[in-house]
C-alpha cells in the first residue's frame, strides 16, 4: 500500500489489535524516516514498515522512448506532452543504504520485503536490530528462496492480491497461483509462518485462511478506502463506482504487473502490445498521463490499486473495521 | 472431469460420503446412460452428473485452416498429417435433445452444468423429475443469471480450478477472480449455497472454505490420480513429474480456456498468436497430435487438466481420500 498508506492508518490497525503497516516503497531515507516516527507517536503497538526490494533498471532508450511515442496522443488529448526521458521515482532498498541506516536507526518491530528479497548482510544488519522479517512470495520456489535467506515469515500473495504483484524476476514464467493454491502449497513446503494475502476482505475470510493453515492474513484493498487512508477523492470513488466492479492486471502503470481498479488507461494498455519500460520507469510516465487528464476532468488514468475483492470494500474507520473483522471471524454464522 | 471420471470413482466418493460425480461432456446420450447405469449399480448414494452446457459453434473454414496449418509442422515431425476439416466430437446439453430424454429417465439426484446454462424448458424439465440443479460460474454476474435460471446452488470456479473455466461466454471480459474472492462475492451477492472450487486440495482446504461460508467443496484434480478414474498413464505421470508443478490456462487444446499440466504443446501455443477452432472444434485436432505424439513416444501433448494444486495430489484409492479429507477438516491442527 505504498502510496496510501499513512501513519495515522497503520496506528489504527495496530491500536485495535492488528499489525498495521506502513509503505514506503514510494518515498526515500527521510520520508521513510518522518512516517516511523509519525506512526511510533501514534501507537506503542507493534507495526510493519514495508519496503521495495526489486532491482533498480537500466536505461532502455529505445523502449522507453517508443512508449512514451505510444502515450503521446493521449497526453496530447489532455492539451501535454510525454517527458523526453524517464527517470525512477524511487528506489530500492535493495541498493539504498540510506534507507538501511534508517531501518537500523528506527529498528521497527516488523520489516516486509516486496519484489524480491534483499542481499544477506541487509537481512542480517535487520535481524541484528531486532526486526521481525517478512517476504512475499508468489510461488513455492520463491518461499524456498525465502526460506533460505532467513526470514521469520512468508506472506502468500495470490494472484487475486491488489497493487503490485510481488514475483522476484518479472521476466520469470509465473504461475498465477490464488491464495488457497499458493498457501497450502506454502505450508506444505516450507517449515515457517505463512500469511495469507489476496481476496480476503471480511472475518469470514480470516477465519477461513487460519482454517486452511495460515497464521495471519494480510488485508490491503479492505483499508483502501478507510477516512485515514491517503487515497484521493478519484481513487475512492473509482472503487465505489462500476469501475470498481473490476479489476485487472496490468504492466502499463509502473513497468511491472499490478492489480487494479480498470479503467480507461488499463483498457488502452490492453490494446496496445508495446512492453512498458523496466519497474519503475514506467511510473513517471503514467504519473504524468494522470496529472494531465485529472487537470482536464478525466479520472480514468489512476493507479487505482486493488484486488478482486474490491467490491466488498467497506469505507468505515480503520479501527472499526478491524474490530468488526475481529467480530465476524468469531462469530458462528456468516 | 469428462473423460476421467467413472462410475467407479464417482460411486467410491458417493460410498464415503461424499457426492460423487460422473462427467457426460465428453460422450453422448447412450454413453450417458450407461455411465448413470453403472454409477447406480455401485451405489445407492446420491450422485452427480455433469454437462456441457456450451453453445455448438458454426463452421468457420478460414480459422481452422490457418489453425490446422499451423499444427502441421507438428504433426509431420510425428509422421502425422493434419485432418482437413474439423468436426465437433461432442454436443452440448443445451442443444441435445436425446440426451435431456436420458436425464430426465434416469433422474440422477445431481445434475451439474459446466460452461453456461440450458434454456428455461430443460432446467424446468429436470427440475420435475427431482434433479438438484448445479451451474458453475465464474463471476457474480454470472452467479445472478444461474439464480434467477432457478438453479438450487452454485459452484464457484476460482481461476484456478482445473480444466475448463466454466465462463458463460468465452469472448465476455475475465476478470479471472479467484476461489476466496468469487466465494465471497457470490455470497454476498446470492440467495443460494456456494459450493468452492479452485485450489482446494486436502481436507483443511474444505474447512477453510466451510470456514468462509462456502457450503461445500468440488474437487478434481484431488481425485485424478485415484486408481478409480481413467487417466491413463501419460496423465498419471505428468501430474507426478517435474511438469506437473506447474500449471498453465489454454486455449490450445480445446478452443476453450482451460487449465492444465505445462508440457510441450502448451509451450507451443503460448509461443503462437492465432486463435484456436472454437470450442469443442480444436479437440479434434489436438486429439490427433496427441495420438501421433504418444505414437511417437512423446508423451506431452495431452489433454492433462489440473488445477494450481496439482503438485499436492495424492494417489490413493477415492474412498480412503474421503475419508482422509474428513479427518483432516476435523482435526484441530494442520
Amino acid at each position: 500500500m505504498a502510496g496510501v498508506s499513512t501513519p495515522d492508518l497503520a496506528a489504527a490497525v495496530s491500536n485495535a489489535g492488528g499489525l498495521g503497516s506502513i509503505g514506503v516503497g514510494g518515498t526515500d531515507a527521510p520520508g521513510a524516516r518522518s512516517m516511523i516516527e509519525a506512526t511510533r507517536a501514534l501507537t506503542g503497538g507493534a507495526f510493519n514498515v514495508n519496503v521495495f526490494t526489486h532491482r533498480s533498471p537500466g536505461p532502455d532508450p529505445v523502449r522507453e522512448g517508443a512508449w512514451l511515442d505510444a502515450l503521446r496522443p493521449l497526453l496530447q488529448e489532455f492539451g501535454s506532452v510525454p517527458p523526453t526521458t524517464l527517470s525512477t521515482i524511487f528506489g530500492s532498498f535493495a541498493e539504498d543504504d540510506d534507507m538501511l541506516d534508517v531501518l537500523l536507526e528506527a529498528a521497527p518491530p516488523v520489516v516486509s520485503f516486496h519484489l524480491g528479497l534483499p542481499d544477506s548482510a541487509r537481512i542480517a544488519a535487520l535481524r541484528g536490530v531486532g526486526c521481525v522479517l517478512l517476504a512475499s512470495v508468489t510461488s513455492p520456489a520463491e518461499g524456498e528462496l525465502a526460506q533460505q535467506a532467513g526470514v521469520d515469515a512468508v506472506v502468500a500473495q495470490g494472484f487475486g492480491a491488489g497493487g503490485h504483484r510481488g514475483v522476484f524476476s518479472p521476466k520469470a514464467h509465473d504461475d498465477m497461483l490464488g491464495t488457497v493454491a499458493l498457501t497450502t502449497l506454502l505450508l506444505a513446503r516450507l517449515d515457517l509462518p505463512v500469511i495469507a494475502a489476496g481476496g480476503v476482505m471480511d472475518g469470514h475470510g480470516v477465519r477461513s485462511m487460519i482454517g486452511l493453515g495460515a497464521t495471519a492474513v494480510q488485508m490491503g484493498t479492505a483499508f483502501v478506502a478507510c477516512p485515514e487512508s491517503s487515497a484521493d477523492d478519484a481513487f475512492r470513488a473509482a472503487l465505489a463506482g462500476p469501475g470498481g466492479q473490476h479489476t485487472t492486471m496490468t504492466t502499463a502503470i509502473s513497468g511491472r504487473p499490478a492489480r487494479c481498479v480498470a479503467n480507461r488507461f488499463t483498457a488502452w494498455a490492453s490494446d496496445h502490445v508495446l512492453t512498458p519500460p523496466e519497474f519503475p520507469l514506467a511510473f513517471e510516465a503514467s504519473k504524468a498521463l494522470n496529472a494531465a487528464a485529472r487537470a482536464a476532468g478525466d479520472p480514468g488514468f489512476g493507479a487505482h490499486w486493488a484486488g478482486t475483492g474490491a467490491p466488498l470494500h467497506r469505507p468505515m474507520a480503520a479501527g472499526a473495521l478491524v474490530d468488526l473483522l475481529e467480530e465476524e471471524r468469531t462469530s458462528r454464522l456468516r
